[in-house]
């Protein structure tokens, strides 16, 4: 098990695992943030015996392993600056490949937890699911053990493999909560709480557990039912949410006209 | 409350509707469909005393209450053509408004249930949003009545709003359905099936119900990553997908620059 680890991104997700890290009794030695107020907020949270820093020079080179949670856009300048060590490094990135690392250090990986995390509601880790993967099979092995002290949701998986994951959750999680979105807007204007849709869309999620979502497809797109969408176009206007219905719903004949 | 019913349309909707209904004692007196076996097939269901005929002449004119639940399209003609009665008209459509029985009755209204009936799956009709509204108020507390008896989520409600629920849970319910569909199908290129979105699914659904969804949206397109933007559009290739996934963030970026 990993003794000492540096967080090497102090945002949402690295906050997130470090906290649950160090709840299961991993010692997180530093936290490097290139924003000195980030790196000081998540180590004042892991308590007195964290460092932290800006600077990336100054990262302590002694640790057992490095957990890179930075955007995709951060990330392979951090790298390319990081002071060589001969421990594991990883990155959290779901679109990531894990041989970014590959002329920098030996030993690499992944682990990318698939979660929405928003700060104002509380994660339950016990079931997000962690895809994990490392360039030798005592690092995958010791990436699985520390990713089961804080879930029993953990799979091995490739980069292509996760490429798709996570682009699979777009539509699956950020779409989903976007159509969501529309919806709210939509009610709003009639004076509607969102509430009115939890029953539906607590069962339109139950459904998809349960069927496959193409066999579960309803409405009026799928049965071609042209009266109510040139009512539904009508009542959008001249909108990008009327496009988006036109869009949608052509897409919905086209996926089922092939089934 | 209403003794005597005849349902008009024996498709998914009716079929469940009647059984509920007929389930707490109400007496379904007859079944129409265009289409015989249809008609015969549900009127068995509910037992010997409930007569099928597909000719709209031959639909008794002694009922209390008429619910008419058949297609948009189907709907308008079969109204037309309905044999004259004092009885209580309804329909159970999202998108029509009550006055479509104005000229052909005097004592008219709707009884909307928002939900997703599949084929293969129950549904369970006690926390099914029901919309009532009804020509005068005596009928209206009739079809409140009536629907308390299959469920405890009964309202109100005039025609445009009525339009504004059914469009915007055209949005949280078949398009939300169709982007874990888009999800299926890509995953299962990869081999993984439609399962490894489950945790992920349900916490959306969830932080969809305990924060506002607008407040709730994670992301790529939220977050402006172009970096993973550009990667899943490469990865869609030259699919109606690809042009999904960049419209639906272009409107996603769009929404938020106005929060």
């Amino acid at each position: 098990m990993a003794k000492k680890i540096v967080f090497v991104g102090a945002g949402n997700m690295a906050t997130r695992l470090a906290l649950a890290l160090a709840d299961k009794g991993c010692y997180i030695a530093q936290v490097f943030s290139r924003t000195i107020q980030s790196a000081q907020a998540l180590a004042t949270q892991l308590g007195h015996s964290t460092g932290y820093t800006d600077t990336i020079a100054h990262i302590v080179t002694d640790a057992d392993l490095y957990i890179f949670s930075l955007s995709d856009n951060a990330l392979p300048d951090v790298v390319a600056h990081m002071p060589a060590n001969d421990a594991l490094w990883v990155h959290t990135a779901g679109s990531m490949p894990m041989d970014i690392f590959a002329h920098k250090c030996k030993r690499y990986g992944v682990l990318y937890p698939m979660q929405t995390v928003s700060k104002e509601r509380e994660l339950d880790w016990n079931d997000v699911p962690i895809f994990v993967e490392a360039s030798n099979e005592d690092d995958t092995n010791l990436l699985i053990a520390l990713s089961q002290l804080i879930s029993q949701n953990v799979s091995r998986c490739n980069s292509q493999q996760r490429q798709t994951l996570h682009l699979a959750a777009v539509f699956a999680c950020n779409f989903t909560n976007h159509m969501y979105a529309i919806a709210e807007r939509l009610l709003k204007e009639q004076n509607i709480t969102f509430d009115a849709m939890k029953f539906l869309i607590r069962e339109t999620e139950h459904k998809a557990e349960n069927l496959s979502p193409i066999k579960g497809q309803t409405g009026p797109a799928v049965r071609n039912d042209i009266n109510v969408m040139n009512k539904h176009i009508a009542l959008l206007g001249d909108t990008p949410e009327a496009q988006l219905y036109q869009l949608i719903s052509n897409h919905i004949q086209q996926y089922h006209s092939q089934q």
